[in-house]
């Protein structure tokens, strides 16, 4: 017997017919003598709906409002998912975030989960063979007593901290894909899904661009040492896949260099030319960036010649590029002969734990892309992790250079 | 200043642009000066989507989870109004039923509100001024933590009895119509909007077949003494008319002998001949039946010359129609020669608390029926109604009859 949480995305829940399916699985797994929680998202399209209207409202709006609205269309699916649950004969009950409770900050919009009691889940394990179906994306902040939401691919965490809370053997992330590939397959068909990934990789493969897993629930599953399978509802709830295994590095024994390369396009590249050089000019520049919220990635600074001046070129999100440039262009003391920017670039990563014990990996995909003719203009990289800034015509042809570089393609 | 409670129904929230138009009437009350608790509905059609996939998930399901699933139509409405009204510069939150909190009851699916904690409300009145805008249909049951809903309609009786609770000096419940009329101005176009009404009558009439008030909330107004205004939403919010004020006897100066006329065709005729007359024989017949929960409304006996069978009509519920009668079949110890039943039928009530003082009030609509060649099958009386049964064919016949006989009908 084990204790397992199974988290379902709106797309498995979207319809009566696909709870039915989703109740398979969970009656599969109860069948087999485990104990289980399931945190469900609401129906796809119904968030985006409840946001529409809340715009529609008014296009600023009190968050703490905003929150309330959205949060109920997983207590929707949490009821349903419940009630097809008995009809097939298991015992069920569904679970409102504030009900449990799944306490979280008062960061409306993107709150952080502070604290699971899952007692009463737990002794209903025992005292009533009960499965608690959870409303996911959502707690509530004590001190107010209001609704909060853990913000877009919010359920994910849900899941993987009440896995954590009740300190289950797993948790079972049910998408709409059958694990996590080494990039994405619409661009490189001979990506490969990968049976085990690392923490601290998948970490880096969910922020620098791949959509599989919410940030936050791999950084929880990475504390709490969860171990998180990615896997497919669409399967056959009869005779299912397991999926990709997301674990401790230790639990991975044949380790590649190179686990996956991820891109991401919500990237914009903003370049000073002829910065008047002088002690302080950066934290004169990046300092206004900072205090206004804007996260600045990879930079990059080129002195000129004659050391009097400096060219100094930076990136930040899409959703920033103009509110950034405006920053800048407001700036008092800091003189420059000219302020140009893009969003045509793209940010592509290489993430492997591997990297650490291995010279010269970065190196190796520099000299490949130059020789596709391909032009970096900024590089960043970490322990376990190099991102390169290109181009965003090359997208294509890096990542599969790369892919194929690494020994990432599949034999077939 | 006075202390308000608004509530508005789910077609004058069915969208973004009627909230807007609910938001308009709020502002007039909270800009005289009122503090303003507004109680809503769901959009309507919202909530019979959200029955519709309960019974589409499992036709017999768990009352609990359907209560979790329904009520969350509310906090999308609660949360709307409040971004709306911010939005116009009016201080606004959001309460869930559960945040108030409301007490009820654990009927699931028909609870009963057991108290309610205005303290929370009232005092952000005084320190924020701020109105509340409050999920109507709900509550919560405080030994589970679980959420409840008060029946089809309860948003009504939610907004009487937070009226009851915060001494709201009126409850304005805003509808689809201008007022409670003397008769169904479909059926009687020379029917009157009624400036006053009691809470007796009223009682009445929504019990008889009005359906502007769910009853629950006419009986919570009566008992807590809360001055009730009906009226309409689709009113200019910049002018709006009165409406129907419900209240106490007392404060109805020019009282009417019959104050309104109410039909209902949710009536079943059951007729029994020749049943073997012996003591005891109604109890065989209607102790199962009212523990089999069926209402038995009226009921006519008539003994045969010989004085050894009797014939014996009975109402119910078109609902429990085919469950009356297979009860009755399977009854032992009572002989009888024939059951025959009908649902063409329909019940026509005359109301007012004159009939108190006035004697003959309900002959002479015996006699003026009587007169249109209109069978009267049963009857039943009170203090202040009486009712008969007729065929339906016959019902706009006999209610235009009656309206007239009274003196209701309008001048014009």
């Amino acid at each position: 017997m084990a204790r397992l949480v199974m988290k379902f995305g709106g797309t498995s829940v979207a319809n009566i017919e696909r709870i039915r399916n989703v109740a398979r699985h969970v009656k599969r797994e109860v069948d087999a003598g485990h104990e289980v929680a399931v945190v469900v998202s609401a129906m796809s399209g119904k968030t985006n709906e409840l946001v529409a209207w809340c715009r529609e409202a008014a296009p600023l709006h009190d968050a703490r409002e905003y929150d309330a609205v959205v949060a109920s269309g997983e207590l929707v699916t949490a009821g349903l998912l419940a009630i097809t649950l008995q009809e097939m004969g298991v015992q069920a009950r569904s679970w409102q975030g504030w009900q449990i409770p799944i306490l979280t900050s008062d960061a409306h919009g993107s709150a952080r989960i502070e604290s699971i009691d899952g007692s009463d889940i737990v002794r209903r394990f025992t005292e009533r063979s009960e499965v608690a179906v959870i409303a996911g994306f959502q707690g509530m902040h004590k001190p107010t007593g209001r609704v909060t939401t853990l913000g877009r691919g919010g359920s994910d965490t849900s899941a993987v901290a009440v896995a954590a809370a009740i300190k289950a053997d797993r948790c079972d992330i049910y998408t709409d894909v059958d694990g996590v590939y080494t990039t994405d397959p619409r661009v490189v068909p001979k990506a490969r899904r990968l049976d085990r990934v690392s923490f601290e990789e998948m970490l880096e493969m969910a922020s620098l661009g791949a959509k599989v897993l919410q940030v936050r629930s791999v950084e929880v599953a990475m504390v709490h040492k969860v171990p998180t399978y990615v896997r497919s509802s669409f399967d056959d709830p009869a005779d299912p896949r397991p999926g990709t295994l997301i674990c401790d590095e230790e639990d991975i024994v044949e380790q590649q260099v190179v686990t996956g390369i991820a891109f991401s396009k919500d990237e914009a590249q903003i370049t000073l030319r002829g910065v008047a050089d002088r002690p302080g000019v950066a934290a004169a520049i990046f300092m206004p960036l900072a205090e206004a919220n804007i996260n600045v990635d990879m930079i990059i600074q080129v002195v000129s010649d004659d050391r009097a001046t400096t060219d100094l070129t930076f990136t930040v999100p899409v959703a920033e590029f103009e509110k950034a440039k405006k920053i800048i262009e407001g700036l008092r003391g800091v003189t420059y002969t000219e302020l140009a920017g893009t969003t045509d670039v793209v940010k592509i990563s290489a993430i492997g734990v591997g990297m650490r014990s291995h010279a010269g990996v970065a190196a190796k995909a520099f000299k490949a892309l130059a020789e596709k003719g391909i032009n970096i203009r900024a590089i960043t990289t970490s322990e376990i992790k190099f991102s390169v800034l290109i181009d965003s015509d090359f997208t294509e042809l890096a990542v599969r250079t790369l892919h194929t570089l690494y020994g990432l393609d599949h034999a077939a």
